[in-house]
């Protein structure tokens, strides 16, 4: 089919990308365009007339997942998607899933301008509320596409001001009549171009990354109870110093995960109580988030936190009240044929390219769970995201919309050449 | 004047300070009288009858301090004050402040029952809102009676339902019109006796201490700046984790304060942000208390808390933004004669006793600016204070009123041989 010849346009695809973000912008140039409100209902019309403009019919599901699909030689198939999200995180960037669909649509583009006939139907997904910055959880569109979570429980999920999710879908529009299943509505495939959100590439000088699938993690909550003890009055060897203690267990989470090669261990969230100057802790807080390379990793971290932290309890006589994993995503390792096909194709369009695991969660993560799934990573600048100054170059985004491009159109050769051998 | 012969009721005291407490019990056996609430007015009633069937008047001052003094042989004098405070946390116990005023009103019992003629005027103060826990700051009546504050600034001060301190007193009936000010209503000396709120006279096994100041003492604010980055997506080796630094201060900090003897340093108070378990901690603010027993000390403690943050700091990356020291207390010494008059009491009490300094602030720290002022401190159970379970025991309560009734008859003594002498 040629296909090799066809090439993305990266200018414009990054102004593609301003434009679409003209809905959410904030002045310090982030975005502001948390899930169904209103600039989210005027970028989700915007890529409606879009898509349309490219061939391509839209579907809105019950969860306001959009699927905007061009059809293909054998529309008796499910589409190959290339998906992502384009809500943002309350000060967000322009990067984080705006790129994915971004650089989806201009992939769109090249192949309708080019007039490719695929064979099967390929199509563009903008997944609901992946940010869960608005209505929590995360990934809720995906989530309920794949399965994890009912329309019914998506509906009900509410912002900080008591709104539900199910009436700002009504109220913009974008409650949708196909069925939030993947059942009722499958895909064959899902492709994701995302930015890394890590600054991995930018270290090995690589524009983009092959992801080969998600890594384990693991979240914990800690209650630690010592004693409440005026600071002027008790002796310093006389304390059961909560804060102290957790202090110490901090220090020592750090170190047992620099112990462990393929594994991250961070404390990010910590409360004392009572928040009184010249008054110990007698309560302290925090939360654990633990990650590795594969499930054995994590396993062993864990029992080594677990281990480091009843170290600490025993020495300074500070309780360990609470010890819950009350979150555990084990690894996930994407579709090794679609892994290969973007590997092939980041090779083919002589790029330099690492192979990574994703640390964070993504749409993909649920599709990964119901249609052969993969991921291309970008390079963004120093690692930054969920912020406003999020950055990618026009070059590297370019680079990962030519990778989707080419794996698109490889994986729909596979698909063709498997589809003819059962004939 | 054979004061010698003269004892202190224990058993009644205690009976007293329960009687006291009917007003702001709470049913965990702990007091919620904070100051002006209905308990507390009620509670300053009783106290007024009470010291008036003992033969005292009783004044209230501008800020509801109140004042109940028993003539003596020489009226031209201010009287020889005993004070403390009758208001409490709002879940603390029977005994931080009740005990003073209660072992004051009991020795004034034993003077008037024994018809002891004294040379000056004794007095019992109950002195406003010491624990600042409805209004703050602390020690605001003998604050403004000592000229550190205004009443018009005690007035203004509101409760966290926006009551105002000065329409709280009216409310209760104890806006008095006795000037709020030492000038205007001397005291000739003040003695306070208070539970030790911490755990030194358990430690040692003596009953009461001779309170020979109060330590030096400063408040810090810290607030650190690092880089917000997620936790599943930046290697362990690429992080500015703002949390981490913190938690290495927290133990450099402590760490600092062992190797300086006569100091305490204490962090308590610490917040992070964001509060994202899977974002590390772009900032942290914490507070240091620290404490000296005298003012080099803690100038030294000082420069080497910042030294050790700075190396934390430097090592890890992440900025201190904010080192402010905000609030600092001079080491105060308390009037020696005043001091020994209390030793030489408790010594000739029979009483094992240590001399201490204070760690906490009192209405004496206030008083000491102004006249001679002593403390007598009361050992209390494991030094648990400002909690329900704070417990005396009604033999140590009758040391420390033991050695205040002695101490002020002593003390009257003195006055009067020197009075005498002038003339």
């Amino acid at each position: 089919m040629g296909n090799t010849e066809v090439n993305i346009n990266g200018i414009r695809l990054n102004k593609t990308l301003f434009e679409s973000c003209k809905w959410g912008s904030t002045p310090d140039g982030g975005m502001n365009r948390v899930a169904l409100n209103d600039d989210d209902k005027s970028v989700r019309e915007w890529f409606a007339e879009q898509s349309k403009s490219y061939g391509c019919s839209v579907k809105v599901d019950q969860v306001g997942n959009m699927f905007a699909t061009r059809p293909g030689m054998n529309n008796s198939l499910p589409p190959i998607a290339m998906g992502s999200h384009l809500d943002t995180q309350p000060a967000g960037g322009k990067y984080d899933g705006i790129v994915g669909v971004m650089s989806a649509l201009e992939v769109m583009k090249v192949i309708h301008e080019n007039d490719i006939k695929t064979y099967a139907p390929i199509a563009i997904c903008n997944w609901t509320d992946e940010e869960g910055a608005r209505f929590s959880p995360a990934m809720l569109g995906s989530g309920v596409w794949a399965g994890v979570f009912t329309p019914e429980y998506a509906y009900a999920r509410t912002d900080k001001n008591g709104t539900k999710l199910g009436d700002e879908l009504k109220r913009i529009g974008f409650l949708g009549d196909t069925p939030a299943i993947y059942k009722e509505n499958p895909l064959l495939a899902h492709f994701e171009v995302h930015i890394e959100q890590g600054p991995i590439l930018q270290r090995e000088d690589a524009p983009v990354a092959v992801v080969t699938g998600v890594q384990a993690m693991s979240w914990f909550n800690v209650e630690l109870r010592g004693r409440e003890q005026h600071c002027g009055t008790t002796p310093m060897d006389a304390r059961a110093d909560t804060l102290l203690a957790a202090a110490k267990m901090i220090i020592a989470i750090n170190e047992a995960a620099l112990g462990i090669p393929g594994s991250l261990a961070s404390v990010a969230v910590i409360n004392s109580t009572p928040q009184s100057i010249n008054t110990l802790a007698s309560r302290v807080q925090f939360n654990i988030d633990a990650r590795a390379k594969d499930n054995g990793v994590l396993a062993q971290l864990e029992m080594r936190l677990k281990e480091v932290c009843d170290e600490v309890s025993a020495k300074t006589g500070v309780k360990i009240e609470v010890w819950d994993r009350f979150w555990n995503s084990p690894r996930i390792t994407f579709d090794e044929r679609m892994v290969e096909t973007v590997r092939a194709s980041a090779k083919e369009s002589g790029f330099k390219y690492l192979d990574l695991q994703s640390g964070a969660g993504h749409d993909s993560v649920y599709t990964s769970k119901i249609c052969p799934t993969a991921m291309i990573f970008v390079r963004c600048k120093d690692g930054i995201s969920h912020n406003p100054s999020e950055f990618s170059t026009e070059q590297d985004i370019e680079a990962g919309a030519q990778v989707l491009l080419r794996a698109v159109l490889a994986y729909d050769n596979i698909i063709q050449a498997q589809e003819e051998h059962k004939h």
